[in-house]
């Protein structure tokens, strides 16, 4: 993992995943920690825009689950629900795509990073809203300062490093 | 795969793959499908953000591929080399990461979809400028009306669809 000083803003220490993947033992590495500590019942990935994909369709390829991607604004063609949430400024929206969750399927929410959690509690509220069922949300990286578990309460929180 | 009338824009007839993404076993068939035409000296995977990503990277985790990520502009904390294209209405950007191709690696590049080729050629461009050697360019959708493989010309194209 590459440490970037003041990115994407001053006094942010951004961490980098892009050396991990270009790495086909780390990124096998990776994917199957993270697979560890997926609850045995999920069926279905909900890959997180953009570095969420790349762990959500490695998981779902090597695990066999479902890969559903939860995206921007405007990118999917037919939208099944939207979700805008609060970001440190603004706002973000994430959409899910129409027919990818069957009511009742389990799902796990994977990203890359968990910060303030806001992104993370918009995947798990739209899957939801689809009648899917969250079993967890997986991430490579938590930053626990950010209070990210906090607005997840009630919900299994599963991170392969804190910093 | 699902076709959409006049997405994003009247008149085009939008392929979306996403009914692929979220069933596993299509996923697989897909994804088994593209490493059956990729070259066997290829190391790494070149992903073009965003929907080469869900591609690229379970092609990486299955065929132990390491993966690089293709970004558009403002996303990489470190950027090796960056490419502007035409496309049909303005112009886009492609950046690649640091320090994620060693000279002399094969590198395939992986996208969904092969229209204009503008997106390709970049990718290829950026790979090379990295001292790269591409092995080839593969996607699930080729549109041959757009004249994407002319704008590829010597370089090996493989679709899995051609529509």
């Amino acid at each position: 993992m590459r440490e970037v000083p003041d990115f994407p803003r001053p006094g942010v220490v951004f961490r980098d995943l892009t050396p991990v993947f270009s790495d086909p033992d780390a990124l096998r590495a990776v994917v199957d920690a993270l697979q560890d500590k997926i609850h045995p019942d999920t069926q279905l990935v909900a890959a997180i825009e953009s570095r969420g994909f790349l762990l959500g369709a490695a998981l779902g390829y090597g695990w066999r689950y479902g890969v559903v991607p939860l995206r921007k604004p405007g990118k999917l063609p037919a939208v099944a629900h939207r979700v805008s949430y609060d970001l440190e400024y603004g706002t973000a929206t994430l959409e899910l795509p129409a027919d990818a969750i069957t009511p009742g399927q389990q799902v796990v929410v994977v990203d890359d990073v968990l910060a303030t959690g806001g992104t993370a509690a918009a995947a798990c509220s739209l899957v939801e809203r689809a009648g899917g069922v969250v079993t967890g949300v997986s991430v490579v990286l938590e930053i626990p300062a950010l209070g990210g578990r906090d607005r997840l309460a009630g919900r299994s929180v599963d991170a392969l490093i804190s910093v």
